[in-house]
């Protein structure tokens, strides 16, 4: 049994840093993580800095130019990959349509996605057909939280038509991790015909420790304002280098093309930048930056993980005991996600708003239909006993 | 002739509200412009706000609601059109990739584009005649500069495919006012089959005064932090109703979509936030609408607008009795902007260097070779004085 007592007291410290966190007991990082102080304070600094040597001009261009390359260094740190393929974008959307419009889509073609996607990148994967004249398959998933084989699951589904698999690697209602390198093998190895897959990483890009290099996943969309707990209007996607190929660039700006002396396009850039488009809110990729220190300072991202684990286990195990409650998993999360069904006078939308009436902020689901609590590394194991005490006191 | 004395000291409070303007001679707001205390305050609260009632739950999710809405109702008043025309993007290229894309090319389609227009734009559109077989055409605006008449010159242009008009309100390196309401009437009226017409407002927006309604035009792209002082990374296309069915959407994202109670997407949101996406960074909407509050506390679009013509043409006028440099233009300038070159020892690169090394913020260009200085209703004619000798003092 873990010494929750010693976390608590280590975690005060911690804790001071997350102002989001003062007044309220937060279980929403899966909506949007709370931004440190100093990420705030970087923002801050980089729009003061901004004024005084600029907005515009040599100093503060060449300025951004370093702050968005330390940027990418600092999430491909995070990744184990490469900075070059790191394309910075507004949020983990961006990366999907970056993706989902980049392929050279044949009549015919086929996608086959989980069905437990957001339905944002659902309605991409539609658009999309429409337009091409694409396939779309929906592989059962959600089937496969309790019992069963995703990666067998998935491989039932491969067609030789299939040119892209879409699936998210820690699923956003159930809280399922699915065994992406075994996918990613699986797709990889499909008769002569390797099939590329693109992640919706929202819920696994800063809960999970990833080494996108070895698992050999193509596309990895992620977003910076979730677990990272940076702030909202920052993400991206790693795109594998042998991957990078398949990929033409839709939304197209100056930051993804080099011009010639008459400042016409002549060359699109050779790395992730090819995707970028034109100005963002770059104070915030500061505030970004910021944020991923905080966590690293902290300590390593397997740590980080194994103590989202244990505290998710803690509220699983509160919440199982209850009667009238009931957890989609039916063993211990494998992450920070924990979602769970009450029976009760109220509807789940309905005890969301009374939670959220007492302090307690979640989120209600729609498929399946439940509540979702988010537990981070810096959670403290008293305010998981405060929910479930809550959560009895609505019964 | 203008009081410049007068000018000066009503100015003088105003300029207090941009710290941007403190400790530099600025002529970039063409490039960005500089920041209100405070917009930058309303970034900073919004961020707190956040933090204090969230950063996710159901309150923050309906104050960013509320906020976005007030956004939208604030820039349809610029532009004199119905909010629910408006599509908030992260900047204006942004704004032209939605129109581009969303038009449901044909092989053979033809595109009619100036030659004036911003590198991005002219690699989207070499993109999308790439992907869908569609021709390009460029018709020669630049040499209208100074003589000549711009609507003939793309009334000659059109041809029975042209299914798009594509140029800038403003020309960015020119500084010429496109004659917009005419060209609108020409593409409508032309033959049996009106040409809509995609506008880059990138430097008229904030600088112009500008009624889109009567001015007819179907899709006018924009952003908040050049001529409206507003933070980097928000921006936005009007859509014209009448025009809104020709386009689909192309980047998707939950912003756009409506679900059922499955989560499922059923339909499109049936006006402007069809085509946008996911989260951004919602504090700088809160920067932007602070920064429109200040321009339009000091006085009417149309009276700003007047300041920045006589402002410019004392600059022009001034350039103009400098042996070793020629303005573009042979007539006063009809915005902010004042395209110039130097005959010199050294290149238009170096000279920005070295004015930038004296505390002046300029730009070069490179089509035509030029250096451009930007004049904002709150620039001083004292400013202007000062860039004159610093000029002659690098001659």
């Amino acid at each position: 049994m873990i010494n929750f007592q010693e976390i608590a007291s280590r975690l005060e410290q911690q804790r001071q840093e997350f102002p989001g966190l003062a007044n309220k007991v937060y279980f929403n990082f899966g909506g949007q993580g709370t931004l440190p102080r100093s990420a705030l304070e970087a923002i801050i600094d980089a729009h003061k800095f901004l004024q005084q040597q600029g907005p515009f001009s040599l100093r503060v261009n060449s300025w951004i130019q370093q702050k968005v390359a330390l940027l990418r260094q600092d999430l491909a740190q995070e990744f184990n990959v490469d900075p070059d393929t790191m394309t910075l974008t507004e949020n983990v959307t961006i990366g999907c349509n970056i993706v989902l419009w980049g392929i050279n889509w044949q009549e015919g073609d086929r996608i086959l996605m989980t069905d437990c996607e957001h339905p944002g990148v659902i309605a991409i994967v539609q658009e999309v057909a429409r337009r091409f004249g694409v396939k779309v398959d929906i592989c059962p998933i959600l089937d496969t939280l309790n019992q069963g084989n995703p990666t067998a699951v998935i491989e039932n589904a491969l067609t030789p038509n299939t040119r892209l698999v879409i699936l998210s690697h820690l699923l956003w209602n159930t809280g399922q991790v699915l065994p992406l390198g075994e996918i990613v093998k699986v797709c990889h190895g499909y008769r002569d015909h390797p099939i590329p897959i693109l992640v919706d990483a929202a819920q696994s890009a800063g809960s999970l420790p990833l080494d996108l290099t070895s698992l050999g996943v193509d596309f990895y969309a992620f977003t910076g304002h979730k677990w990272f707990c940076g702030p909202a209007g920052v993400g991206g996607v790693y795109i594998r280098p042998e991957s990078f190929h398949l990929l033409n660039p839709t939304f197209i700006g100056w930051r993804g093309i080099d011009i010639d002396d008459q400042g016409q396009p002549i060359a699109w850039k050779n790395d992730g930048r090819k995707f970028e488009v034109a100005s963002s809110a770059y104070p915030q990729y500061e505030g970004l930056r910021a944020a991923l220190a905080v966590h690293k300072n902290w300590n390593c991202t397997q740590n980080r993980y194994q103590q989202i684990c244990q505290l998710s286990e803690y509220l699983w195990q509160g919440l199982s005991e209850i009667e009238g409650i009931q957890c989609l998993k039916n063993s211990p999360p494998e992450a920070g996600l924990v979602s769970f069904q009450v029976q009760a006078n109220l509807s789940h939308e309905q005890l969301v708003k009374q939670l959220e009436n007492e302090g307690f902020l979640l989120r209600k689901l729609y498929h399946p239909d439940c509540i979702r609590a988010c537990i981070h590394y810096f959670t403290l194991p008293a305010e998981v006993e405060q929910l479930i005490a809550a959560l009895k006191g609505l019964l």
